[in-house]
C-alpha cells in the first residue's frame, strides 16, 4: 500500500504505461507528450470522454479518457476493426471509450499493486467544446496526461483526493 | 445492507428526496417531474454536469448532476448568495455544482441507510450540447430524475452495476 505523498505519482506513472500498452494492443501508437503534462486540467479540443471513479481504501480518485474526433475515430475503428462507425451520438461506439478506460484502469491498478480498490461503470459525455473543470479544493490534485496518436489527441485526466 | 434488485429503488428515492431537500436550503423549489423519469439516460439541454463515483461493499455507482444553463445559473448565484457570476468556464463557478453533488450524496446515502461507502470528488464537466451516452452493457441499469427549478431543467442520472 503507497502513502498518501507516493499515492500521484505511482498512478501517473501506471495509467500512462496502460494507456500505452492497451492502445498497442489494438495497434495504435500513442505517444506520451512529457512537455506538455500539467498538474491541473488541460484537455482542450475534447469530444467525448469516459469517466471512473476507484475508491478504496488508500485512494479516492477519478480518471476521465478524453478525446477529440480524430482520435475516437481511430479508437473505435481499431476496437471494431472497422464494424462501428464513430458517432459520439451512438451508445455503441461510445462504449468503446468506456471498455478503453476499463481495460487501462484494470492494468493501472495491478501496476500499481493497489489491490482491494473498486471502480465504477464508465460513464460517457460528449459535448461540443467538451471541458473538465479543475477542482477548487486544496485537498484534489489534479494531473493531465497527453497522448499523441497521429491523428489527434487523447488525454487522462486523473484527479486523487490527498 | 439492500439486496442487488432493490438497490436502484433505495437509490433513486434517496437521491430524489435529498435533491429536494438541499435545494430548499439555498432557497429553490426543485419538483420532480415523475411522468418525465425514464430509465435509460435522457438529459437534454445540459451545458454542465457533475460527477460522482460510489464504491462500497453492496453498491458500484455513478451520480450525474447535469444541469442547463438557466438552472446552473441559479444555482451558482443561490448558493453563493449573489457573489459568483455562473459560467461553465471558471472552476470556481463550476465547483458549485460538484458541492450541491456532494451535498446531496451526503444526504442521500444516509437516508438510503447505506454505511461503509465511499465517494469520489467531483468531476466537473461542461460542453455545448452536453450528452450522457447510456451503457450498452446488460449489467449497469441507469434511471435520469428530471426537476423542474421554474427557470429550468435539472437532472440526476444515476447509473448502478447489478
Amino acid at each position: 500500500m503507497e502513502d498518501k505523498t507516493t499515492l500521484p505519482a505511482v498512478l501517473v506513472n501506471s495509467y500512462m504505461s496502460s494507456l500505452i500498452s492497451v492502445s498497442a494492443s489494438v495497434g495504435i501508437e500513442a505517444s506520451f507528450v512529457k512537455p506538455e503534462m500539467t498538474s491541473g486540467v488541460k484537455a482542450q479540443g475534447s469530444r467525448t470522454a469516459a469517466f471512473i471513479g476507484i475508491v478504496g481504501g488508500a485512494a479516492q480518485c477519478t480518471v476521465a479518457l478524453m478525446a477529440d474526433m480524430p482520435s475516437f475515430e481511430a479508437f473505435v475503428s481499431a476496437f471494431t476493426g472497422g464494424m462501428i462507425k464513430a458517432d459520439s451520438e451512438d451508445p455503441m461506439s461510445m462504449s468503446v471509450l468506456g471498455e478503453m478506460t476499463n481495460m487501462i484502469s484494470g492494468q493501472a491498478l495491478i501496476k500499481a499493486n493497489m489491490p482491494g480498490l473498486d471502480i465504477t461503470p464508465p460513464q460517457l459525455f460528449s459535448g461540443k467544446n467538451l471541458k473538465l473543470s479543475p477542482s477548487v479544493k486544496s485537498n484534489v490534485k489534479s494531473f493531465t496526461l497527453p497522448f499523441d496518436i497521429g491523428v489527434g489527441r487523447l488525454y487522462l485526466v486523473l484527479s486523487v483526493y490527498n
